[in-house]
């Protein structure tokens, strides 16, 4: 059984954060609110997304599984107005869940969770070098790169207190430089990795929004995006494993 | 012969008007006024509108018959600044429609109208339901509809008082109701019938500009939309052929 | 060697109208300014374009040539602010064009200008006519040619003091004429030619920038037009062979 009320503007968000990377997912829901991890089909990239009780203006639910099908969800977001109330209700047991706003009544088909692949377990790294840089910041840098190749390199030069981008196109290339004013060092440690900017160009999109974000990054290692949304009481991550350096 | 003056936009809302539908017409003009009536190339929808000549700032005509290429005519509407003055010009057995305005001269080759199929009569069908309701509120309804199906239901509830629209998707469907508040209703008279999105898409867009729209509907019948246009000088009537609802 | 910084929108209106017409260029660099000569692959039309050193906030160079890659630089100009300062720096002998701006260093790899076809001669010509008007005004005449046609006639009517602009379609036609308030007549002598609108259209959207466009033109010859850039501290000429008229 869910029965809740969000702001259309919250639903949005957590929505798209999840189908950065995946189409569908097995949402779990209990009476603190809602969550779900999962990666993509490539098995490259893992978002884990968590929204409090406390992100709704009102929540009831018991603790079940549900198989969500995102893109169709998607589909009815334009019909939604901006910070419009959205009411979700599936009753126990039930197979449809209904999204309620502005006179619509529309009633989505839940998926088998156990057609959805399971949720992956994180994987235990260690990622040592951590900066955290606003996310507007973070998605300019991945478009920039986006002109002139399809992967970038992220890096902190510990020596110089900065955080770059950098990526490589045939005949020209592109970097740039973050230094104390724009970005925070937790960890000052040397890294770099590489990573394909399709993964990067969806997730940044996402990451736009979020006045800071928290990456952590190593050296040949995945790296990790962390980043609040719905004003603090929602969560997401997102993990993504990095390309050879071919040359 | 014709000569006329008319505003730009009053142009565009009755071409847009015709085609919804066709590309070409039968454009039926006389002292009074212009009109026409078309059905699609496929026979399920047919539109009928008139112009009255006080829909123009100036308005001379006799009585004849213009083979007019719409498709060619909405080419030049980009060009046409908001509420400018377009001038209409045919000499007396004229082959060519001119149109002028801010020192462009276009020239158009009209239809020998015997090419175009004969105006067809409307059809005397009884459609006992009737409700009337703001183009806007009809048009969002049609677009919703066509988020999850390419038909869409049409019907009234006498018990409830209610007009909705419903469309079914594999997995999902979302039904809109309309109660007293946002719906006149001239006939409380059950009816429901299933039509093809693609058409309403088109029309939708038309009607979603006027204030009013009278909808006469049955069941497993046709649906006839009307509307008036140009500032109450011109009027629309749309008739859609329903599907039959298969399941 | 080359030193400068140059406010972003100069450096995009120059790179504009060179793009116009080709991918890639041989500019041309000494201690007064940068220019450029260029026709495109099919030989139809040419562009001159030149910048004092004026138009730059500071500018520093040897006398050089170096091979730009048109297209690759336009990538990036959707990264650059509106009047951002841009700095350029390329090396003696060196083989990178470094862009700067806003932390972010871009880098393009030459091309040998021995690759690029050399910068061709203007060809001498006679141009009777000669009528100056604004360039939005031409811009708007040559997207509504391109609306029934693909070939535009330039001309002038020297008995009516009137340049016009007329296009035929295999249905309609479009004319438009300017009088003595939106043209200055310098040349008031009858001209006609008949040109691409492919050409035209990309060459009008560059022009569509200037306040006054000079237009040279005669009898079945090519049409030049020459323009200020940069606040008149740079100038282009287009040149645009004529088509044969066939009917």
């Amino acid at each position: 059984m869910l029965k809740a009320t969000i702001d259309a503007d919250i639903l949005k968000e957590s929505i798209d954060a999840i189908s950065a990377l995946v189409t569908e997912c097995r949402l779990h829901t209990d009476e603190n609110g809602i969550s779900t991890r999962a990666v993509d089909t490539a098995n490259v990239a893992m978002v884990s997304l968590s929204l409090k009780k406390e992100a709704f203006s009102s929540f009831e639910s018991t603790k079940s599984e549900l198989g969500l099908d995102i893109a169709k969800l998607k589909n009815i977001f334009g019909m939604m107005g901006k910070n419009e109330p959205i009411s979700l209700e599936l009753p126990d047991n039930g197979q449809k869940l209904r999204v309620s706003f502005e006179g619509y009544r529309y009633s989505i088909t839940l998926l088998d969770p156990n057609t959805i692949r399971k949720d992956p377990n994180p994987p235990s790294i260690d990622l040592p070098g951590r900066v955290v840089l606003s996310g507007a910041d973070l998605y300019n840098s991945i478009k920039a790169a986006a002109v002139v190749s399809d992967k970038i390199a992220l890096g902190i030069d510990p020596a110089q207190q900065i955080f770059y981008m950098a990526a490589e196109g045939d005949t020209d290339h592109i970097r740039k430089e973050f230094g104390k004013n724009e970005v925070t060092f937790l960890k000052n440690v040397e890294a770099r990795s590489l990573f394909s900017l399709d993964y990067l160009k969806d997730m940044g999109k996402v990451m736009s929004r979020a006045e800071e974000v928290e990456i952590s990054i190593g050296i040949d290692h995945p790296v990790k995006f962390a980043f609040y949304i719905a004003g603090g009481k929602g969560y997401v991550e997102y993990l993504l494993a990095p390309r050879i350096e071919a040359d």
